[in-house]
């Protein structure tokens, strides 16, 4: 069925108070769906809703809503409620939650949740943001190293369903530390009376607690894994991250790289949800940035005043500058793209520097040759009569250069941006264009001085 | 362990013919990092140490090597062990592995196959490339409706270890259509006599065969699956796809957005394997088409020669040139990039395009006024005397309006482009650029001419 018809009918329900229809109606649905449809009530038709949703999968539907709306909804409902909410879902759903509200909330929420549970809470708020265990849930499955296969199908079934996975189960030492994981299906397939130990997996991949997500995101992308334990610095296993949350995780990472490559300053917040003075605030300081530096390049045209002055050919180069710009600052833009994206997926590391720049120069001498033929041939055919073979050559002579230098910069500048721990994507992009945009003219108007003779 | 002590052990292990030690060591790692190991190796040694893995891991290897080592190896053993290899790899894998194959290789390699197999390779091959069917797996278990909690376990004994996951059940009905899912927790926890139907979810999340695998991609975030069902045109059963392959689903439809947002033509192979010609026949495209486009900014110049002839004003505007345009550009690629990622991630359609050209007129309001004011600033502070208010004036004015026009355009386009079914990324980032610079300057030259009067 459609959605529209969907929320059609239950906003239909909604306003003829059916209640009990539209609770049924509701249970039909994915809680994702629900928190969609939540998004789209005002603040008591939500509160309604809400409390009419059967109280198994509210706090999974909680989960699921935006901030704004948790808010208004916190700020509706009652102690006893929130407390019984918070406690309902999982601790880092709890703690991405807690992190959003205002402090005089989050206080409010703390006190009604039980004792236990705030300790966990407030001991997962300290974790750096983007930390390893800033992310990381605490509902995993642990076995001490020993038990048998019937002893720990027995506890399965007695807490896992409280547990964000139970598909790999995390066998610890005396030590709490981790010594292996086994996956779910081995368990099933053994003999009861079975030690666990007997078919771990011993060489574990993990995580430390301060690790960043970026680093958790790639580990969990190149072993193929469906979650990852977080261990503190002597190895005590505290906390696992699942891979539904490093999907999410890898979509963050991703658009701050398309926000830096764009020169905006990132941002958490969904576009449609953020103000404009925020976004304004995002966008100017990269922009005052590049401005003040093209200047330079103003500066470098008025270097040249005398051959830009020079009637015939001055006009024709000063009408080559958006070319000659535009030109070299795609070609930086395709250099420095493969690079900082061949670095994120982990394919390209420092050491290959040389490497990438070899590969560059030679596709940058094919690139330049055939854009500075075609360039040729433009200026020859539909110039007109003030055009000679000099200037032409000239022109497409440092189209060709602009290409070298715009490719060779392009690839170099993010991996020596990486290399001095500065954001490859933030460093370089941006800024890229800016320099070969003042080279590119340099080697236009030097050239031009020296061979016209001007 | 440092990985270059580890690879430093194994190939002393590998030099001196330890070869009994060796696979007691390769033995002590992940199958990845055996496959990373292996990229290192020449033909021979490679060959020699594929032959030392312990049977059950050698296919998992395979799996992780990169194409270039896979097809060296396939060259070099022997049809049996193809046949082996390829029957022990899960079905998506071993359909990866063929599609990059040279079609020679593909046959011998589906001849050593046994028919069932073969069928279904056969199958998968013609699905096309990037549809859910092309990566989907055939390795899940699925239950007749009706089936009972033991004999859903006993089942899963016998046959759970062959498949990819086992934490998922897929209920179908006598037509073999999907009617649920449950996951295995359930049917742990759940009593023996018990049948599978009772606690099974009935609001399947699923897709089609056809459908893209981005649209696969953007489900399983949104809904946070860890697999998610393929069925065909008439709602049967088919195959899965495992959140593992959505995780590098997700990482290739954001490199192709990146590489079409740098006016690069996409690939699918690493860089650092690519040849230099291949690398040059992705860029030169676009190169031409946006070099050509920036002769029109030329012709724009060319048409105001008078006024930029015209000797102090003159050189003053043309320095503003690169300054502009930048300025410009990078307005454009800010809103730009903003409506291109929020629409990759659902959180922008184009019934929002008023909400977003509202949002962005603000905001360009703000940015504009603060470039302007500088820009101002900066002229009657650093110019010399030639300048002028009127001068300083008409320039900041146009930027003003440049950004104005540049975040109106950058914020719509990619969203039109994508109302027209042509691909945002590719249709709207690099033309936007163009488009904003020749606007620039005309917007520019024509407020110039008619304010200064020259």
């Amino acid at each position: 069925m459609d959605w529209e018809v969907i929320t059609k009918r239950l906003n239909h329900l909604l306003d003829t108070q059916r209640h009990g229809e539209l609770r049924g109606a509701l249970m039909m649905l994915n809680e994702v769906d629900i928190a969609e449809f939540l998004q789209t009530l005002d603040k008591d038709k939500l509160l309604m809703v809400f409390r009419i949703l059967p109280k198994d999968i509210s706090s999974d539907v909680f989960a699921y809503m935006d901030n704004e709306q948790r808010q208004m909804l916190i700020e509706c409902i009652s102690d006893t409620e929130i407390a019984k909410l918070v406690d309902d879902m999982f601790i880092d759903d709890a703690v991405d939650f807690l992190e959003e509200l205002p402090a005089s909330i989050v206080k409010r929420v703390l006190q009604n949740s039980d004792v236990k549970r705030r300790a966990i809470i407030n001991q997962f708020l300290r974790y750096p943001d983007n930390s390893a265990g800033s992310i990381m849930t605490i509902e995993y499955c642990e076995f001490r190293s020993g038990t048998t296969v019937a002893q720990a199908m027995t506890e399965l079934k007695g807490t896992g369903i409280d547990k964000e996975t139970i598909y790999t189960l995390y066998i610890i030492d005396q030590k709490r530390q981790l010594i292996g994981t086994a996956p779910l299906r081995k368990l099933i397939m053994a003999n009861d009376e079975t030690v666990i130990d007997t078919f771990m997996e011993t060489n574990v991949i993990s995580v430390k607690t301060l690790d960043d997500q970026e680093t958790v995101a790639e580990t969990v992308r190149k072993y193929d894994l469906m979650s990852i334990p977080v261990v503190d610095t002597e190895n005590r296993l505290v906390g696992i991250i699942t891979v539904d949350d490093i999907v999410d995780v890898i979509e963050e990472e991703n658009t701050e790289d398309f926000e830096k490559m764009a020169a905006l300053l990132p941002s958490d917040s969904e576009y449609l949800k953020t103000n404009p003075v925020k976004l304004a605030l995002n966008r100017i300081p990269w922009l005052l940035i590049l401005m003040i530096s093209a200047t330079f390049t103003g500066i470098i045209i008025t270097n040249y005043e005398g051959l830009l002055n020079s009637t015939t050919v001055g006009i024709i180069l000063t009408s080559c500058i958006p070319m000659m710009m535009d030109t070299g600052g795609n070609c930086g833009a395709q250099a420095s793209t493969l690079a900082i994206r061949g670095m994120a997926l982990g394919e390209i590391e420092f050491k290959d520097i040389l490497k990438v720049l070899w590969k560059e120069l030679r596709v940058a001498v094919m690139v330049g040759f055939v854009l500075a033929a075609i360039n040729f041939a433009r200026l020859m055919l539909f110039s007109g009569e003030s055009m000679t073979v000099a200037v032409a050559s000239v022109v497409s002579v440092s189209m060709f250069l602009t290409v070298l230098f715009a490719k060779s910069i392009g690839c170099t500048l993010p991996m020596f941006a990486k290399k001095i721990h500065l954001d490859p994507a933030l460093m370089a992009s941006p800024l890229i264009t800016t320099i070969v945009d003042a080279c590119s003219l340099m080697i236009l108007f030097s050239i031009s001085t020296s061979v016209l003779g001007i």
